[in-house]
């Protein structure tokens, strides 16, 4: 699939098949999320992959709006390392979550050329899921992304259409 | 090409040509960028566009490492919405920036499928590059990102390479 096709037929969907992601598919998608470049190359993002259905559950434990977690074969942690706050300006705080943003989107594309959909979800208890996790000291759950083959249409999908592109793109002044 | 091999490829670099960035180029990158999903479909992205020369040279000059924002022929801001931090929880505070990193690396994707090279820039000074942009109150400037064609090698982009996949990686568990 050409990447801009790939790019905007991507939709975060919820609902997926028991079928498991193939170990080619899921080597793509790591690779995808490690390719992703970072501010100032200092790679503050990890990878945890969960498919164990007692983790899944304790993790989907950890926020607010989980279902799909559960429901998917495969889920993929993103961890931030203490890189991600190493200087002391607020921008800093954005620049982990940015760069794992990146990473997520990286892995989601590359899932979806292989027809894997996916969707993230917020840990809104991070505490817990560091523990979960067994996170080191000073490390973050940034999300956690749900993949599998998509089933049917996700009810939680409507087709409310994005922002239409001349309210979302200004000209060199908001 | 093939979306994975756009994802794998994509390195970000800081030398371009004075070439300008065709119109339809520049139509598929803010539409790859209006295509990425955000959390709760908030949508809390907005771009700027910018390529007026003394816009760039302000906005350049509110980061600490933009050099290649002034170099480039079009840069584009990453503006974030009052909707970023509705929700009172610190996870909201990471919420915007990994929505922003969606969008920025959907439109970095889809530049570098047409041969376009890119790199983010910092906005250390957030306040001021608020005012050079006109934003309106509770919106923030996430990050700059430059994009033109590559002129020969990158001299900030060594031959460093990442995380080895099974440091990147881990199962289950930290």
């Amino acid at each position: 699939m050409e990447a801009y096709r790939a790019i905007v037929s991507k939709r975060d969907t919820r609902a997926y098949k028991d079928t498991p992601v193939p170990d080619d598919v899921l080597d793509r998608v790591l690779q995808a999320g490690r390719m992703a470049g970072s501010a100032r190359a200092a790679e503050p993002v990890r990878l945890i992959v969960v498919r164990d259905p007692d983790q899944k559950q304790r993790l989907a434990a950890c926020g607010d709006a989980t279902a799909h977690v559960l429901a998917a074969p495969l889920a993929i942690a993103i961890v931030l390392t203490p890189e991600f706050g190493e200087v002391g300006r607020p921008f800093t705080l954005f620049r982990g979550p940015f760069d794992g943003g990146r990473c997520a989107q990286n892995m989601m594309l590359a899932a979806w050329e292989s027809g894997v959909t996916s969707c993230p979800a917020s840990m809104h208890d991070a505490a817990y899921a560091a523990i979960v996790l067994g996170l080191p000291e000073g490390h973050l759950v940034l999300n956690v992304i749900a993949f599998g083959y998509p089933a049917g249409p996700d009810p939680m999908t409507g087709t409310r259409p994005r922002t239409p592109l001349g309210e979302f793109v200004h000209w060199e002044l908001w």
